[in-house]
């Protein structure tokens, strides 16, 4: 048997990285600070402390390459990690593609997706500080799950702020917080000013993403004993990620491959991130490789946005970044990958992006739901909406492979399972799904009122 | 590190076995011959190839120990096999008990369950016999998936007759199935001439796990290009499975331990064989063991059931197996645990309870949502309303060893997570849930229509 004749690799529990990497040590250009919303300024640790314990805070600025992995986090990580790297041989047989196509599988643990890798660390961090309860936002559902699993492992209430019109379509999604025993409110709320104020101008409000999370940072702001948990975008939370990375970087040595290129899906952009920032590290030491975020026409962050200081939330209480955003008031049209439907994008992601380090490309969610069925009957997985994106741009780099008859090496995250989201199935089966494309007019009129920083 | 301090056990794919292993081989008793329905005689071969292939049809009856896995089916076993073996650390520390608990994990694959260990080597031996297309039924979804699934591998057709009621209550399973291919039938159908009888007298009958066996059944007898396949009780649906219990032996061996006492559910009896067989094996050969299944008090086969001669299905199409059984025409509640009612048993289990070499327990499904409450919590991991009879069983286990002060070595199948049954989950957070007894005069006038068989 051929060393590349696998399945999937599969390492051992001491495989499992005992360092995260983080990639501020090697950006050319760092991301810019964080600025308060209250102030116009650069956001002071005192400040970022109302809603962080110190030692996240730590994480967002250091330039230490490598952070130490907490025991207790590790310990936790063993339960699941290292996931399996596997060879998409029943995709490659179906496209008749020379490419040998790799995915790192994150959909295999209690949660169905690469979120825990982050939620365990910051309920550690937040339990050690001496916080009694975390505040968080959930639209699709997954990383409110992840923080709920965390929050009950280290002994922390954990309050989520679901997305109301989520909450009525994803009672399972409901039912699964639950049954760590998370408090979980249908946003906008009347427990916060922030949502009593909509619920004021539209009692119908059927809530965003950047509502629920001016909710959250509101209720965590207010109370001493209570922080705030963001699932992607902030610089620690893609550090958490790079565990992906790290383990594929290893899996792919086993067999003696190292990628052309790689494609992760694109949100607030922690998933790609973890995939991708230990071979950027590589890329700025002169390897040759491409890493490609993927995201949807529907919120087109980075190919249609601007880089520039905006707002994470909706009510304008949470930090000020620079990064690619579409503008804080921008509501995404209701596609299925709901983890993706996010204004901005990772400060981190951003700044390599505008550096021409990384790409993006967008797909609209019929040619996404079409790679999604393929890769299923091929690899025998569902799919979550969110990482068919990665999928898609996968199989397109493998047909150029089959015309070009080059045999690239491609490398995606499959950062998730869809089995919560087969409603999202059944509506591409129906033929019901639309693909929504915005304008650069109408892009432009929503990135009309960011705050006005002077760096 | 001490050897047992471990989290999980992983083996390498080499370690993943070659060979099923067959009780029929080392049974002091074998189990009695299939009859025909149609004649009240020893059931032949012919009759049985019209819904079998010629190759699983010997595997029912073969004495040979070791039954070579086709190198095509052990290709497929690679994508998710070894499975995990857990040390249930979490739960241990709950419950404060000196037993060491250790748990089987077969969720970890695309559909969730044990099932696909027998549906990928039944749509094999069926493809490599000619056959174009596969009848099944399903009720809770898990067969029916597993079943959908490797159909597509190996290019056949799949009918599957879904339980009415099943059908517009989980409509997820159903596009679950629909993804890979299946042709998904609500049943009973209009479409086969025991479904058009039942809707005839009853047109709003929202069906049985009997009746959609009877429509598969008759289909595949009545078109020669297809066959009938079965997720449980068969001989050689327990022989497949026999490669969980395989696997854990070795995973066992690698920490030096060896179980006290095994529980797995019992519904047709597939899931408790293939964890439990290879180590009733030992106890033939002298080894000190228990071994327990565990079904719900609203299906109590085994420990309220008669030992005897019965039909598989409601409409008596198909052989007529000796088992342990509840009646033909036994209708279990409508309990959450939808893998586990059915009026039979495995006749291989069935002879080994009646020789008192297996053991049985029932439990409501109260205390058995209670359980999986307790796992989740500890361990991370919803688990099926299935699995959870297990793990009442062995938390039970574990107290009884906390106030005796014995460290038992308890393992337990984890055969399916619940992420398709947070329905349940919702039903017992909110109270709804109630529990099924029989009583024995209720059980007599189930059986009284058993055939009148001469052995």
């Amino acid at each position: 048997m051929s060393k590349k004749d696998v399945t999937k690799v599969i390492l051992s529990e001491e495989d499992i990285p005992k360092k995260w990497y983080n990639i501020l040590a090697d950006m050319p250009n760092k991301p810019a600070p964080y600025f308060s919303s209250m102030t116009n300024e650069i956001a002071t640790s005192e400040e970022l402390q109302a809603i962080f314990p110190i030692e996240l805070i730590k994480q967002e600025t250091t330039t230490d390459r490598w952070i130490d992995i907490p025991n207790e986090v590790w310990e936790m990580y063993r339960h699941w990690r290292p996931s399996p790297l596997y060879r998409a041989k029943g995709l490659e047989k179906m496209l008749g593609t020379p490419a040998r196509i790799y995915y790192k599988y994150e959909g295999t643990n209690a949660t169905g997706s690469h979120k825990l890798n982050t939620s365990i660390p910051q309920a550690y961090y937040n339990k050690a500080s001496g916080i009694k309860r975390l505040a968080t936002e959930t639209g699709a559902g997954q990383w409110g799950s992840a923080l709920s699993l965390a929050c009950n492992h280290f002994g922390l209430e954990c309050t989520v702020y679901m997305v109301k019109v989520s909450y009525g379509q994803k009672p399972y999604r409901r039912s699964f917080m639950q049954t760590f025993g998370a408090n979980v409110i249908p946003s906008p709320s009347d427990l916060t000013q922030c949502g009593k104020s909509i619920l004021q101008k539209d009692p119908d409000c059927t809530g965003s993403l950047g509502i629920a999370i001016s909710e959250a940072v509101e209720d965590a702001a207010t109370h001493k004993d209570t922080n705030y948990a963001l699932g992607s975008v902030l610089n620690h939370v893609c550090m958490h990620q790079t565990i992906i990375g790290l383990e594929a970087k290893k899996q792919l040595e086993v067999l003696d491959e190292y990628p052309d290129v790689i494609f992760a899906c694109c949100g607030g952009g922690s998933n790609f991130a973890g995939i991708s920032f230990p071979f950027v590290m590589d890329k700025l030491n002169g390897k040759n490789i491409r890493l490609v975020g993927v995201e949807p026409t529907a919120c087109p962050t980075l190919t249609k946005g601007v880089f520039a200081y905006d707002y994470g939330d909706t009510a304008k209480v949470g930090p000020i970044a620079k990064m690619y955003t579409l503008g804080h008031d921008f509501v995404p049209a209701g596609i299925h990958a709901g983890g993706l439907r996010y204004h901005g994008e990772s400060p981190i992601v951003s700044q390599l992006y505008h550096d021409k380090i990384v790409e993006a490309v967008a797909y609209g969610q019929k040619v996404v739901f079409e790679a999604a069925l393929m890769f299923s009957k091929s690899e025998g997985i569902i799919p979550a909406p969110e990482s068919s994106h990665a999928i898609r741009a996968a199989i397109d780099e493998a047909l150029k492979c089959k015309e070009s008859g080059q045999s690239k090496v491609i490398l995606f995250n499959l950062s998730g399972h869809g089995y919560f989201d087969m409603a999202a199935y059944d509506n591409y089966f129906s033929e019901k799904l639309v693909d929504i494309e915005y304008s650069d007019d109408s892009i432009k009129e929503s990135i009309k009122n960011l705050p006005d920083i002077k760096e």
